[in-house]
């Protein structure tokens, strides 16, 4: 993974917010490295309080001409994509005269995984000269570290969990499928698909109450790493206080996350809230991802 | 696979019975074939109105012994173990003094996956004199055949989906996990882990309603395979009427399942049901299953 410094750029960075606190940290860390960043919030996604501390311009999905015309006149070149993306449906966009000649690519966005539409709104950009940069290359302080974060560490128990999980997750690497799953005491309870980590724990805490959770409260890991086949500009798997609320509620006993392949938006409010919680939040080293 | 005649047993088929309709189903085909059956319904698990048309002894969990002795007293020697099953928690469970004997094996089986807890299982019976068969060894008219149940047939789009569910599934089988999964237009929804298909496909729904699925109504199927390692004797896929009213809420296209490893417990009632609902439910042949 080459990393390019925040001030190789030309210009501000231009960053395109989804929701959460994950935008917001990365543009902190590039500013900390006295680069200018300009904000492009997605209407709806994102806490318009939040953003005003930055200079910024609202935009709207399926207005990409707008977009260019405010990121160029601003002199941003390179755009880094970060935050929670709510998926709109096809019908729902209102497309400016720009977007519009883009349309074949975009319906083909529509279909397909979400590796698939990533790649192709990337080329959209850069065929108009942006170029897109991963948030862990402009800031990379934002990335897992190896180890615990917090108090607590994995048992000899949680760390077979935690291979298991990565086995498993390694044979659904090929399918553009599946960031994390919960596995305890060596059985998979759940894996994640379209509804995403927190709805995933959800229906953890949910089969618990319901006694169909065979492992007892304490047991368990969430497992997380990236797909193979990923764009690590704009989709790396991300952990935030919520993922631990999420798997303190589902009863496990901690959150693995490959070290260097995960975003952690806050490590030291993810920390705290894990130490509240009793579990552990651990950065999966290169030598505990198995054969 | 090979198949056991209903009359090659001695004396009546016991039937340990969990939800659902199934238990009856086999029941009443082994009765077409001149076989007296016992029916050993899990108490709390099963309709006592729809067993009393059958002789039968209601059964508790951890209660081995009582088991053992009314079976043999009947003359039982082939077991046939059918039916939803809810996993207890262990501490739920009261063991009479012989079922105390086996805890050590029992409390192994509460570890690790589906297929390692029913082989402990059918070790624990088998010790005792008793040989499990399948349900669909005795009633192999349960069994889903080559090809649609019902009008509709899959599209070229929804066997390209099928062909994709049945290559993540065979992924997946290394690890006991994973009987079903949904995938529309080549994109994973769900993956099937504890929580079982019904409440998969009403996750899907869900999705569908919060306008998290990219697909139209109309796309995706559900894809059920036996897992490579499972015991068919007691673990093979079933679908009925539910099965099909959740694919239709779901909004997908229809259902697949492998032809002659999974269980369709009312045929007709099934294919009437995805008539109505519009939806397919087809038996994926061999040279469908791909490389």
């Amino acid at each position: 993974m080459s990393t390019v410094p925040a001030d190789a750029g030309e210009g501000p960075l231009a960053i395109i917010c989804g929701g959460g606190a994950l935008p917001f940290a990365v543009a902190d860390a590039v500013i900390r490295q006295g680069r200018d960043v300009i904000l492009f919030p997605v209407r709806g996604w994102v806490d318009p309080e939040a953003v005003a501390r930055y200079p910024h311009y609202f935009i709207d999905i399926g207005r990409y001409g707008r977009f260019h015309r405010q990121a160029k006149a601003a002199g941003c070149r390179d755009l880094v994509m970060i935050g929670t993306v709510l998926r709109p449906a096809l019908r729902d966009i209102r497309f400016d005269w720009e977007a519009l000649r883009e349309l074949p690519s975009i319906i083909r966005m529509f279909r397909g995984g979400d590796n698939h539409l990533l790649s192709i709104l990337a080329r959209l950009f850069e065929k108009r000269g942006f170029r897109f940069v991963g948030a862990h290359e402009v800031a990379p302080e934002i990335l897992m570290p190896e180890g615990a974060i917090g108090r607590r560490e994995p048992s000899a128990r949680d760390r077979d969990d935690i291979a298991r999980g990565v086995a498993v997750l390694s044979a659904l690497g090929p399918f553009d499928v599946g960031q994390g799953l919960v596995v305890a005491e060596n059985y998979v309870l759940a894996i994640e698909a379209a509804e995403g980590t927190d709805q995933m724990l959800a229906r953890i805490a949910g089969l618990r109450g319901d006694g169909r959770v065979r492992s007892a409260v304490g047991t368990g890991v969430l497992v997380k790493v990236p797909k193979p086949a990923q764009d690590r500009r704009f989709d790396l798997p991300a952990i935030g206080p919520a993922t631990v609320a999420g798997a303190a509620r589902a009863g496990l006993a901690g959150i693995a996350v490959m070290a260097g392949a995960a975003i952690v938006a806050e490590p030291a409010e993810v920390g705290a809230a894990a130490d509240r919680a009793g579990i552990f939040v651990t950065g999966i080293a290169p030598d505990e991802r198995g054969p």
